[in-house]
Protein backbone atom coordinates (compact mmCIF):
# COMPACT_ATOMS: atom_id res chain seq x y z
CA UNK A 1 0.00 0.00 0.00
CA UNK A 2 1.36 3.61 -1.18
CA UNK A 3 1.23 6.21 1.64
CA UNK A 4 -1.18 8.85 0.66
CA UNK A 5 -0.57 12.45 1.38
CA UNK A 6 -4.12 12.81 3.32
CA UNK A 7 -6.67 11.43 4.62
CA UNK A 8 -10.12 12.83 5.73
CA UNK A 9 -11.91 10.83 8.93
CA UNK A 10 -15.25 12.03 9.33
CA UNK A 11 -15.78 13.73 5.73
CA UNK A 12 -18.83 15.35 6.75
CA UNK A 13 -19.50 19.05 6.20
CA UNK A 14 -16.64 20.63 7.52
CA UNK A 15 -14.05 17.79 7.05
CA UNK A 16 -15.39 17.75 3.49
CA UNK A 17 -14.03 21.27 3.01
CA UNK A 18 -10.80 20.69 4.19
CA UNK A 19 -10.95 17.96 1.79
CA UNK A 20 -11.73 21.02 -0.67
CA UNK A 21 -8.51 22.81 0.42
CA UNK A 22 -6.30 20.03 0.26
CA UNK A 23 -7.57 19.22 -3.20
CA UNK A 24 -6.68 22.44 -4.39
CA UNK A 25 -3.32 22.76 -3.41
CA UNK A 26 -2.76 19.48 -5.77
CA UNK A 27 -2.79 17.05 -2.84
CA UNK A 28 -3.55 13.60 -2.82
CA UNK A 29 -6.35 13.26 -0.37
CA UNK A 30 -8.82 9.92 0.69
CA UNK A 31 -11.81 10.83 2.32
CA UNK A 32 -12.56 7.99 4.55
CA UNK A 33 -16.60 7.65 5.35
CA UNK A 34 -19.16 4.98 6.34
CA UNK A 35 -22.40 4.03 5.28
CA UNK A 36 -24.77 6.89 3.52
CA UNK A 37 -21.84 9.20 3.37
CA UNK A 38 -20.02 6.86 1.88
CA UNK A 39 -21.96 5.99 -0.89
CA UNK A 40 -22.88 9.46 -2.04
CA UNK A 41 -18.75 10.50 -1.95
CA UNK A 42 -18.54 6.92 -3.89
CA UNK A 43 -19.84 9.69 -6.78
CA UNK A 44 -17.84 12.40 -6.50
CA UNK A 45 -17.56 15.57 -3.85
CA UNK A 46 -20.08 18.16 -4.67
CA UNK A 47 -19.77 21.17 -2.99
CA UNK A 48 -22.24 24.32 -3.12
CA UNK A 49 -22.03 27.83 -1.76
CA UNK A 50 -18.94 30.09 -1.41
CA UNK A 51 -17.68 27.17 -4.48
CA UNK A 52 -19.18 24.98 -6.64
CA UNK A 53 -17.29 21.89 -6.97
CA UNK A 54 -18.17 18.32 -8.15
CA UNK A 55 -15.55 16.18 -9.02
CA UNK A 56 -14.46 12.38 -8.39
CA UNK A 57 -12.50 11.69 -4.90
CA UNK A 58 -10.96 8.63 -3.38
CA UNK A 59 -12.99 7.63 -0.51
CA UNK A 60 -12.27 4.32 1.48
CA UNK A 61 -14.10 2.85 4.16
CA UNK A 62 -11.09 2.21 6.63
CA UNK A 63 -8.15 4.46 7.32
CA UNK A 64 -5.86 4.15 4.98
CA UNK A 65 -1.76 5.04 4.74
CA UNK A 66 -1.14 8.40 4.99
CA UNK A 67 1.20 11.53 6.12
CA UNK A 68 -1.28 13.70 7.48
CA UNK A 69 -4.49 12.49 9.09
CA UNK A 70 -7.32 14.99 9.48
CA UNK A 71 -9.65 13.91 12.49
CA UNK A 72 -13.45 15.69 11.75
CA UNK A 73 -15.47 13.43 13.10
CA UNK A 74 -17.81 14.15 15.90
CA UNK A 75 -16.23 14.36 19.46
CA UNK A 76 -18.22 11.02 20.69
CA UNK A 77 -17.00 9.18 17.84
CA UNK A 78 -13.25 10.43 18.29
CA UNK A 79 -12.21 7.53 20.19
CA UNK A 80 -12.98 4.85 18.19
CA UNK A 81 -12.28 6.66 15.44
CA UNK A 82 -8.53 7.15 15.37
CA UNK A 83 -8.27 3.82 17.36
CA UNK A 84 -4.55 2.54 15.67
CA UNK A 85 -4.30 5.48 13.48
CA UNK A 86 -0.70 5.73 15.00
CA UNK A 87 0.63 2.80 12.67
CA UNK A 88 -0.82 4.57 9.72
CA UNK A 89 0.17 7.94 9.62
CA UNK A 90 2.76 10.41 10.43
CA UNK A 91 0.91 13.42 11.75
CA UNK A 92 -2.59 14.04 13.01
CA UNK A 93 -4.64 16.99 13.36
CA UNK A 94 -8.03 17.18 14.77
CA UNK A 95 -10.37 20.09 13.71
CA UNK A 96 -13.26 18.74 15.73
CA UNK A 97 -15.57 21.08 18.11
CA UNK A 98 -15.27 20.89 21.45
CA UNK A 99 -12.63 20.09 24.02
CA UNK A 100 -10.50 16.94 24.73
CA UNK A 101 -10.37 15.44 21.39
CA UNK A 102 -6.61 16.07 21.29
CA UNK A 103 -6.07 14.01 24.48
CA UNK A 104 -7.56 11.34 23.21
CA UNK A 105 -5.67 11.28 20.02
CA UNK A 106 -2.68 12.09 22.04
CA UNK A 107 -3.03 7.84 22.95
CA UNK A 108 -2.23 6.57 19.54
CA UNK A 109 -0.05 9.38 17.88
CA UNK A 110 3.21 10.59 18.39
CA UNK A 111 2.49 13.83 16.45
CA UNK A 112 -0.65 15.57 17.09
CA UNK A 113 -1.61 18.83 15.67
CA UNK A 114 -4.79 21.26 17.28
CA UNK A 115 -6.80 23.34 15.26
CA UNK A 116 -10.38 25.68 15.17
CA UNK A 117 -11.93 26.96 12.37
CA UNK A 118 -14.70 29.24 11.56
CA UNK A 119 -15.38 27.73 8.53
CA UNK A 120 -19.23 27.59 8.18
CA UNK A 121 -20.70 24.58 6.20
CA UNK A 122 -23.20 22.15 6.76
CA UNK A 123 -24.73 18.78 4.60
CA UNK A 124 -27.82 17.98 3.19
CA UNK A 125 -29.06 15.36 0.52
CA UNK A 126 -25.29 14.48 -0.38
CA UNK A 127 -24.18 18.15 -0.44
CA UNK A 128 -21.58 20.36 1.16
CA UNK A 129 -23.63 23.80 1.76
CA UNK A 130 -20.49 25.94 2.11
CA UNK A 131 -21.77 29.01 3.97
CA UNK A 132 -19.06 30.93 4.54
CA UNK A 133 -15.39 32.00 4.58
CA UNK A 134 -13.66 31.77 8.10
CA UNK A 135 -10.01 31.35 9.44
CA UNK A 136 -8.38 28.32 10.66
CA UNK A 137 -5.59 28.47 13.63
CA UNK A 138 -3.14 25.63 13.94
CA UNK A 139 -0.81 24.73 16.46
CA UNK A 140 1.10 21.67 17.49
CA UNK A 141 -0.49 19.91 20.33
CA UNK A 142 2.08 17.13 20.96
CA UNK A 143 5.99 16.48 19.50
CA UNK A 144 5.36 18.60 16.12
CA UNK A 145 7.96 21.01 14.73
CA UNK A 146 8.12 21.85 11.10
CA UNK A 147 4.91 20.04 10.35
CA UNK A 148 2.49 22.55 11.82
CA UNK A 149 4.30 24.90 9.20
CA UNK A 150 3.73 22.25 6.27
CA UNK A 151 0.03 21.70 6.80
CA UNK A 152 -0.05 25.53 7.47
CA UNK A 153 1.20 26.04 4.05
CA UNK A 154 -0.61 23.24 2.29
CA UNK A 155 -3.67 25.07 3.39
CA UNK A 156 -3.03 28.32 2.43
CA UNK A 157 -1.91 27.05 -1.25
CA UNK A 158 -5.34 25.63 -1.48
CA UNK A 159 -6.85 29.00 -0.45
CA UNK A 160 -7.73 28.63 3.12
CA UNK A 161 -7.31 31.23 5.44
CA UNK A 162 -4.66 29.91 8.04
CA UNK A 163 -2.89 31.17 11.27
CA UNK A 164 -0.51 29.13 13.45
CA UNK A 165 -0.93 29.82 17.35
CA UNK A 166 1.91 28.79 19.66
CA UNK A 167 -1.07 28.06 21.87
CA UNK A 168 -3.71 26.57 20.25
CA UNK A 169 -5.09 24.41 23.60
CA UNK A 170 -6.35 28.57 25.02
CA UNK A 171 -7.48 28.81 21.21
CA UNK A 172 -9.47 26.00 21.74
CA UNK A 173 -11.07 26.80 24.98
CA UNK A 174 -12.13 30.22 23.83
CA UNK A 175 -13.90 28.53 20.59
CA UNK A 176 -15.63 26.18 23.29
CA UNK A 177 -16.45 28.98 25.80
CA UNK A 178 -18.19 30.59 22.10
CA UNK A 179 -19.95 27.35 21.07
CA UNK A 180 -21.36 27.16 24.84
CA UNK A 181 -23.49 30.25 24.87
CA UNK A 182 -24.42 29.56 20.94
CA UNK A 183 -24.87 25.76 20.60
CA UNK A 184 -26.80 24.81 23.04
CA UNK A 185 -29.76 28.26 23.33
CA UNK A 186 -30.38 28.06 19.50
CA UNK A 187 -30.60 24.28 19.89
CA UNK A 188 -33.29 24.44 23.15
CA UNK A 189 -34.92 27.36 21.55
CA UNK A 190 -35.13 25.79 17.89
CA UNK A 191 -33.59 29.27 16.48
CA UNK A 192 -30.99 30.47 14.10
CA UNK A 193 -27.89 31.66 15.57
CA UNK A 194 -28.89 35.65 14.58
CA UNK A 195 -32.20 35.41 17.39
CA UNK A 196 -29.30 35.09 20.03
CA UNK A 197 -29.25 39.37 19.86
CA UNK A 198 -32.69 39.76 20.25
CA UNK A 199 -33.05 41.13 23.73
CA UNK A 200 -35.09 38.59 25.29
CA UNK A 201 -32.40 35.46 24.96
CA UNK A 202 -29.25 37.98 24.84
CA UNK A 203 -30.71 37.90 28.89
CA UNK A 204 -29.93 34.15 29.02
CA UNK A 205 -27.21 34.28 26.81
CA UNK A 206 -25.47 37.02 29.14
CA UNK A 207 -25.54 34.12 32.29
CA UNK A 208 -24.09 31.87 30.32
CA UNK A 209 -21.26 34.06 29.01
CA UNK A 210 -20.69 35.47 32.27
CA UNK A 211 -19.67 31.57 34.03
CA UNK A 212 -17.52 31.06 30.76
CA UNK A 213 -15.99 34.07 30.99
CA UNK A 214 -14.84 33.40 34.43
CA UNK A 215 -13.88 30.14 34.32
CA UNK A 216 -11.76 31.73 31.01
CA UNK A 217 -10.03 33.93 33.49
CA UNK A 218 -9.46 31.46 35.98
CA UNK A 219 -6.95 30.06 33.22
CA UNK A 220 -5.49 33.33 32.29
CA UNK A 221 -7.54 34.06 29.42
CA UNK A 222 -8.74 37.41 29.53
CA UNK A 223 -11.04 38.37 26.64
CA UNK A 224 -14.89 40.29 26.38
CA UNK A 225 -16.77 36.87 25.74
CA UNK A 226 -20.23 38.97 25.19
CA UNK A 227 -18.84 41.07 23.10
CA UNK A 228 -17.11 37.82 20.48
CA UNK A 229 -20.09 36.21 21.34
CA UNK A 230 -22.30 38.97 19.56
CA UNK A 231 -19.73 39.54 16.65
CA UNK A 232 -20.29 35.64 15.91
CA UNK A 233 -23.62 35.81 16.27
CA UNK A 234 -24.31 38.93 14.16
CA UNK A 235 -21.87 37.17 11.36
CA UNK A 236 -23.26 33.73 11.13
CA UNK A 237 -27.41 35.02 11.72
CA UNK A 238 -28.73 33.02 8.84
CA UNK A 239 -26.70 29.57 9.71
CA UNK A 240 -28.64 27.26 12.12
CA UNK A 241 -25.55 25.96 15.15
CA UNK A 242 -24.29 22.54 14.62
CA UNK A 243 -26.07 21.73 17.33
CA UNK A 244 -29.75 22.60 16.12
CA UNK A 245 -29.11 20.60 13.22
CA UNK A 246 -27.69 17.49 15.24
CA UNK A 247 -31.40 18.12 17.67
CA UNK A 248 -33.54 18.69 14.24
CA UNK A 249 -32.22 15.10 12.96
CA UNK A 250 -32.36 13.41 15.91
CA UNK A 251 -28.83 12.74 16.13
CA UNK A 252 -26.56 12.91 19.52
CA UNK A 253 -25.36 15.96 20.13
CA UNK A 254 -21.68 16.92 20.77
CA UNK A 255 -22.49 19.20 23.97
CA UNK A 256 -20.59 16.77 26.18
CA UNK A 257 -17.36 17.83 24.71
CA UNK A 258 -18.48 21.40 24.96
CA UNK A 259 -20.57 22.35 27.85
CA UNK A 260 -19.92 19.11 29.67
CA UNK A 261 -16.26 19.69 29.57
CA UNK A 262 -17.07 23.52 30.88
CA UNK A 263 -18.59 22.19 33.80
CA UNK A 264 -15.92 19.41 34.16
CA UNK A 265 -12.99 22.75 34.28
CA UNK A 266 -15.53 25.22 36.36
CA UNK A 267 -16.21 21.93 38.81
CA UNK A 268 -12.57 21.83 39.63
CA UNK A 269 -12.03 25.88 39.74
CA UNK A 270 -15.06 26.21 41.76
CA UNK A 271 -17.29 28.82 39.83
CA UNK A 272 -20.83 28.49 40.02
CA UNK A 273 -22.51 27.43 36.96
CA UNK A 274 -26.04 27.25 37.02
CA UNK A 275 -26.95 28.75 33.70
CA UNK A 276 -24.66 26.28 31.68
CA UNK A 277 -25.95 23.29 34.16
CA UNK A 278 -29.68 24.39 32.84
CA UNK A 279 -28.25 24.40 29.11
CA UNK A 280 -26.07 21.11 29.38
CA UNK A 281 -29.73 19.19 30.94
CA UNK A 282 -32.14 21.11 28.73
CA UNK A 283 -29.73 19.61 25.68
CA UNK A 284 -29.59 15.95 27.03
CA UNK A 285 -33.57 16.09 27.68
CA UNK A 286 -33.68 17.09 24.28
CA UNK A 287 -31.71 15.17 23.13
CA UNK A 288 -33.91 12.08 23.64
CA UNK A 289 -36.79 13.50 22.99
CA UNK A 290 -35.57 14.21 19.64
CA UNK A 291 -34.47 11.03 18.71
CA UNK A 292 -37.65 9.71 20.56
CA UNK A 293 -39.32 11.39 18.08
CA UNK A 294 -37.21 10.74 15.01
CA UNK A 295 -37.29 7.10 15.81
CA UNK A 296 -40.92 7.44 15.67
CA UNK A 297 -40.60 8.85 11.94
CA UNK A 298 -38.36 6.33 11.05
CA UNK A 299 -40.50 3.17 12.34
CA UNK B 1 -81.98 44.89 33.56
CA UNK B 2 -82.79 42.41 36.25
CA UNK B 3 -79.20 40.85 38.39
CA UNK B 4 -77.89 37.87 37.38
CA UNK B 5 -77.40 35.57 40.09
CA UNK B 6 -73.55 34.42 38.37
CA UNK B 7 -71.63 35.62 35.54
CA UNK B 8 -68.17 34.38 34.20
CA UNK B 9 -65.99 36.94 32.70
CA UNK B 10 -63.85 34.90 30.36
CA UNK B 11 -65.45 31.89 29.47
CA UNK B 12 -62.57 29.74 28.21
CA UNK B 13 -61.47 26.15 29.52
CA UNK B 14 -61.67 26.32 33.32
CA UNK B 15 -64.59 29.19 33.37
CA UNK B 16 -66.15 27.17 31.76
CA UNK B 17 -65.65 23.91 33.82
CA UNK B 18 -67.19 26.97 36.62
CA UNK B 19 -70.49 27.55 34.92
CA UNK B 20 -71.21 24.09 34.64
CA UNK B 21 -70.51 23.31 38.51
CA UNK B 22 -72.70 26.45 38.85
CA UNK B 23 -75.27 25.59 36.43
CA UNK B 24 -75.58 22.15 37.91
CA UNK B 25 -76.52 23.75 41.02
CA UNK B 26 -79.13 25.51 39.53
CA UNK B 27 -77.81 28.75 39.29
CA UNK B 28 -78.83 31.57 36.81
CA UNK B 29 -75.30 31.95 35.09
CA UNK B 30 -74.43 34.44 32.34
CA UNK B 31 -71.03 33.73 30.46
CA UNK B 32 -69.49 36.98 29.28
CA UNK B 33 -67.44 36.22 26.41
CA UNK B 34 -65.73 37.86 23.22
CA UNK B 35 -65.32 37.21 19.28
CA UNK B 36 -64.75 33.10 18.28
CA UNK B 37 -65.47 32.02 22.10
CA UNK B 38 -68.71 33.81 22.26
CA UNK B 39 -69.76 32.97 18.86
CA UNK B 40 -68.67 28.92 19.84
CA UNK B 41 -71.11 29.75 23.20
CA UNK B 42 -73.81 31.09 21.28
CA UNK B 43 -74.25 27.64 20.35
CA UNK B 44 -74.35 26.30 23.37
CA UNK B 45 -71.62 25.36 26.08
CA UNK B 46 -70.20 21.78 25.08
CA UNK B 47 -68.34 20.10 27.88
CA UNK B 48 -66.63 16.15 27.41
CA UNK B 49 -64.29 14.25 29.07
CA UNK B 50 -65.13 13.85 32.45
CA UNK B 51 -69.00 15.03 31.83
CA UNK B 52 -71.09 14.64 28.60
CA UNK B 53 -72.47 18.26 28.55
CA UNK B 54 -74.36 20.20 25.92
CA UNK B 55 -76.84 22.94 26.56
CA UNK B 56 -77.50 26.18 25.37
CA UNK B 57 -76.67 29.02 28.43
CA UNK B 58 -76.85 32.63 28.52
CA UNK B 59 -73.98 34.70 26.87
CA UNK B 60 -73.32 38.38 27.09
CA UNK B 61 -70.26 40.26 25.32
CA UNK B 62 -70.05 42.63 27.74
CA UNK B 63 -70.31 42.20 31.81
CA UNK B 64 -73.74 42.15 33.37
CA UNK B 65 -75.51 42.77 36.83
CA UNK B 66 -75.25 40.16 38.71
CA UNK B 67 -74.54 39.14 42.60
CA UNK B 68 -70.96 37.32 41.92
CA UNK B 69 -68.29 37.86 39.21
CA UNK B 70 -65.85 35.12 38.55
CA UNK B 71 -63.26 36.50 36.81
CA UNK B 72 -61.25 33.77 34.47
CA UNK B 73 -59.96 35.93 31.86
CA UNK B 74 -55.96 35.61 31.20
CA UNK B 75 -53.65 37.39 33.99
CA UNK B 76 -52.88 40.22 31.48
CA UNK B 77 -56.33 41.10 30.77
CA UNK B 78 -57.89 41.22 33.92
CA UNK B 79 -57.28 44.85 34.57
CA UNK B 80 -59.22 45.63 31.46
CA UNK B 81 -61.58 43.04 32.29
CA UNK B 82 -62.59 44.22 35.54
CA UNK B 83 -63.03 48.25 34.82
CA UNK B 84 -66.01 49.26 36.26
CA UNK B 85 -67.38 46.11 37.53
CA UNK B 86 -67.77 47.17 41.06
CA UNK B 87 -70.90 49.06 40.01
CA UNK B 88 -72.39 45.66 38.43
CA UNK B 89 -71.54 43.01 41.04
CA UNK B 90 -71.57 42.48 44.78
CA UNK B 91 -68.72 39.87 45.06
CA UNK B 92 -66.14 39.58 42.46
CA UNK B 93 -64.16 35.79 43.02
CA UNK B 94 -60.48 35.47 40.66
CA UNK B 95 -59.74 31.71 39.63
CA UNK B 96 -56.90 32.92 37.98
CA UNK B 97 -53.45 31.69 37.40
CA UNK B 98 -51.07 34.08 39.17
CA UNK B 99 -50.25 36.75 41.42
CA UNK B 100 -51.41 40.16 41.39
CA UNK B 101 -55.28 39.79 39.89
CA UNK B 102 -56.94 39.64 43.03
CA UNK B 103 -55.26 43.08 43.60
CA UNK B 104 -55.82 44.84 40.51
CA UNK B 105 -59.78 43.46 41.24
CA UNK B 106 -59.75 44.76 44.50
CA UNK B 107 -59.15 48.68 43.01
CA UNK B 108 -62.64 48.32 41.49
CA UNK B 109 -64.69 45.98 43.84
CA UNK B 110 -65.50 46.25 47.60
CA UNK B 111 -65.71 42.39 48.24
CA UNK B 112 -63.39 40.05 46.63
CA UNK B 113 -62.63 36.40 46.82
CA UNK B 114 -59.62 34.97 45.72
CA UNK B 115 -59.01 31.41 44.38
CA UNK B 116 -57.42 28.63 42.98
CA UNK B 117 -57.93 25.70 41.78
CA UNK B 118 -56.59 22.60 39.92
CA UNK B 119 -59.21 21.13 38.37
CA UNK B 120 -58.06 20.42 34.45
CA UNK B 121 -59.53 21.61 31.13
CA UNK B 122 -58.66 22.47 28.02
CA UNK B 123 -60.54 24.05 24.92
CA UNK B 124 -60.07 22.96 21.89
CA UNK B 125 -62.89 23.88 18.33
CA UNK B 126 -65.77 24.90 21.08
CA UNK B 127 -65.59 21.79 23.54
CA UNK B 128 -64.19 22.38 26.21
CA UNK B 129 -62.28 19.01 27.38
CA UNK B 130 -62.65 18.54 31.02
CA UNK B 131 -59.64 16.22 31.56
CA UNK B 132 -59.46 15.70 35.78
CA UNK B 133 -61.21 16.46 38.62
CA UNK B 134 -59.46 18.60 41.42
CA UNK B 135 -59.62 20.45 43.91
CA UNK B 136 -60.56 24.22 44.17
CA UNK B 137 -59.57 26.94 47.72
CA UNK B 138 -61.09 29.74 48.23
CA UNK B 139 -60.72 32.31 50.85
CA UNK B 140 -61.62 35.99 51.55
CA UNK B 141 -58.87 38.33 50.10
CA UNK B 142 -60.95 41.96 50.63
CA UNK B 143 -64.08 42.41 52.48
CA UNK B 144 -65.80 39.19 52.47
CA UNK B 145 -67.75 37.37 55.35
CA UNK B 146 -70.43 35.23 54.73
CA UNK B 147 -70.03 35.66 51.00
CA UNK B 148 -66.79 33.43 50.83
CA UNK B 149 -69.38 30.52 52.62
CA UNK B 150 -71.96 31.79 50.09
CA UNK B 151 -69.81 30.82 47.45
CA UNK B 152 -68.51 27.80 49.01
CA UNK B 153 -72.05 26.04 49.64
CA UNK B 154 -73.50 26.90 46.07
CA UNK B 155 -70.19 25.30 43.67
CA UNK B 156 -69.79 22.33 46.56
CA UNK B 157 -74.47 22.09 45.71
CA UNK B 158 -72.99 21.61 42.22
CA UNK B 159 -70.53 19.02 42.59
CA UNK B 160 -67.24 20.56 42.98
CA UNK B 161 -64.75 19.62 45.43
CA UNK B 162 -64.13 23.44 47.71
CA UNK B 163 -62.42 23.98 50.27
CA UNK B 164 -62.30 27.23 52.55
CA UNK B 165 -59.10 28.58 53.81
CA UNK B 166 -58.05 31.51 55.49
CA UNK B 167 -55.09 32.47 53.78
CA UNK B 168 -55.53 32.64 50.11
CA UNK B 169 -52.67 34.37 49.46
CA UNK B 170 -50.57 31.75 50.76
CA UNK B 171 -52.13 29.27 48.76
CA UNK B 172 -51.71 31.61 45.56
CA UNK B 173 -48.06 31.90 46.22
CA UNK B 174 -47.81 27.93 46.52
CA UNK B 175 -49.79 27.37 43.42
CA UNK B 176 -47.49 30.07 41.67
CA UNK B 177 -44.47 28.36 42.40
CA UNK B 178 -45.51 25.30 41.36
CA UNK B 179 -46.47 26.87 38.24
CA UNK B 180 -43.15 28.28 38.06
CA UNK B 181 -41.64 25.12 37.95
CA UNK B 182 -43.84 22.84 35.76
CA UNK B 183 -45.28 25.68 32.70
CA UNK B 184 -41.86 27.62 31.79
CA UNK B 185 -39.91 24.47 31.45
CA UNK B 186 -42.46 22.41 29.76
CA UNK B 187 -43.30 24.83 26.94
CA UNK B 188 -39.75 25.72 26.51
CA UNK B 189 -39.03 22.04 25.62
CA UNK B 190 -42.72 21.43 24.25
CA UNK B 191 -43.54 18.53 26.29
CA UNK B 192 -45.94 17.28 28.45
CA UNK B 193 -46.12 17.43 32.41
CA UNK B 194 -44.75 14.14 32.86
CA UNK B 195 -41.38 14.42 30.77
CA UNK B 196 -40.28 16.71 33.62
CA UNK B 197 -39.93 13.98 35.98
CA UNK B 198 -36.99 12.28 33.85
CA UNK B 199 -33.90 12.80 35.01
CA UNK B 200 -32.39 15.40 32.68
CA UNK B 201 -35.66 17.62 32.80
CA UNK B 202 -35.76 17.42 37.03
CA UNK B 203 -32.19 18.31 37.08
CA UNK B 204 -33.43 21.66 35.70
CA UNK B 205 -36.65 21.46 37.64
CA UNK B 206 -34.54 21.06 40.52
CA UNK B 207 -33.07 24.56 39.96
CA UNK B 208 -36.43 26.32 39.64
CA UNK B 209 -37.71 24.17 42.59
CA UNK B 210 -34.49 25.50 44.73
CA UNK B 211 -35.38 29.20 44.35
CA UNK B 212 -38.95 29.06 44.63
CA UNK B 213 -38.84 27.28 47.78
CA UNK B 214 -36.26 29.65 49.18
CA UNK B 215 -38.55 32.60 48.32
CA UNK B 216 -41.80 30.42 50.00
CA UNK B 217 -39.84 29.82 53.11
CA UNK B 218 -38.95 33.56 52.90
CA UNK B 219 -42.60 34.26 53.34
CA UNK B 220 -42.99 32.24 56.15
CA UNK B 221 -44.42 29.09 54.23
CA UNK B 222 -42.45 25.85 54.33
CA UNK B 223 -43.27 22.96 51.90
CA UNK B 224 -41.26 20.54 50.28
CA UNK B 225 -42.16 22.43 46.63
CA UNK B 226 -39.95 19.45 44.64
CA UNK B 227 -41.97 16.52 46.15
CA UNK B 228 -45.54 18.56 45.25
CA UNK B 229 -44.04 19.58 42.17
CA UNK B 230 -43.57 15.75 41.30
CA UNK B 231 -46.82 14.69 42.60
CA UNK B 232 -48.63 17.27 40.23
CA UNK B 233 -46.22 16.00 37.53
CA UNK B 234 -46.85 12.57 37.73
CA UNK B 235 -50.95 13.66 38.24
CA UNK B 236 -50.88 15.40 35.02
CA UNK B 237 -48.26 13.33 32.81
CA UNK B 238 -50.40 13.09 30.19
CA UNK B 239 -51.60 17.07 30.18
CA UNK B 240 -49.77 19.94 28.22
CA UNK B 241 -49.66 22.93 30.61
CA UNK B 242 -51.12 26.09 29.43
CA UNK B 243 -47.97 27.78 28.99
CA UNK B 244 -47.52 25.19 26.02
CA UNK B 245 -50.67 25.93 25.18
CA UNK B 246 -50.39 29.30 24.23
CA UNK B 247 -47.04 29.43 23.09
CA UNK B 248 -48.30 26.45 20.46
CA UNK B 249 -51.17 28.79 19.50
CA UNK B 250 -49.12 31.35 19.02
CA UNK B 251 -50.59 33.18 21.91
CA UNK B 252 -49.24 35.71 24.92
CA UNK B 253 -48.70 33.60 27.96
CA UNK B 254 -48.95 34.14 31.92
CA UNK B 255 -45.06 33.73 32.07
CA UNK B 256 -45.54 37.27 33.89
CA UNK B 257 -48.29 36.75 36.27
CA UNK B 258 -45.69 33.83 37.02
CA UNK B 259 -42.42 33.95 37.31
CA UNK B 260 -42.22 37.52 37.14
CA UNK B 261 -44.04 37.72 39.95
CA UNK B 262 -41.64 35.15 41.53
CA UNK B 263 -38.79 37.31 40.27
CA UNK B 264 -40.50 40.63 41.47
CA UNK B 265 -40.32 38.92 45.12
CA UNK B 266 -37.12 37.26 45.31
CA UNK B 267 -35.40 40.77 44.20
CA UNK B 268 -36.86 42.81 47.59
CA UNK B 269 -35.42 39.63 49.44
CA UNK B 270 -32.67 39.07 47.63
CA UNK B 271 -33.57 35.59 46.61
CA UNK B 272 -31.01 34.39 44.12
CA UNK B 273 -32.90 33.83 40.87
CA UNK B 274 -30.52 32.82 37.92
CA UNK B 275 -32.87 29.51 36.91
CA UNK B 276 -35.89 31.43 37.01
CA UNK B 277 -34.62 34.36 35.08
CA UNK B 278 -33.37 31.93 32.18
CA UNK B 279 -37.18 30.04 32.31
CA UNK B 280 -38.55 33.86 32.18
CA UNK B 281 -36.45 35.30 29.19
CA UNK B 282 -36.72 31.85 26.76
CA UNK B 283 -40.44 31.64 27.42
CA UNK B 284 -40.51 35.77 26.26
CA UNK B 285 -38.09 34.90 23.72
CA UNK B 286 -40.96 32.32 22.66
CA UNK B 287 -43.47 34.05 22.76
CA UNK B 288 -42.47 36.43 20.20
CA UNK B 289 -40.92 34.14 17.68
CA UNK B 290 -44.06 31.89 18.50
CA UNK B 291 -46.25 34.71 18.00
CA UNK B 292 -44.15 35.50 14.56
CA UNK B 293 -44.57 31.80 13.17
CA UNK B 294 -48.36 31.92 13.91
CA UNK B 295 -48.42 35.26 12.32
CA UNK B 296 -46.57 33.94 9.33
CA UNK B 297 -49.01 31.01 9.44
CA UNK B 298 -52.15 33.33 9.27
CA UNK B 299 -50.89 35.54 6.39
Amino acid sequence: MRSHEVQILGAGAIGSIFGYFLLMAGCDVVFVARGKRYRELKNGLKISGMVDYFEKVEVSDVPVKSWLTIVAVKSYDTEKAVRGIGNLTDVVMSIQNGIGNEDIIAKEAEKVIGATTSYAANLRDGVVFYAGEGETWIGNWKGCGEEVFEVAEILAKGGMNVRITENIAEMKWIKAAINAVINPLTAIAGVKNGELLRREFWNVAKFVCMECELLLRNMGIFINLEQKVKTIAKKTANNKSSMLQDLERGKKTEIDAITGKILEEAKKARIETKANEIMYWMVKALETSASKKSKRLKD
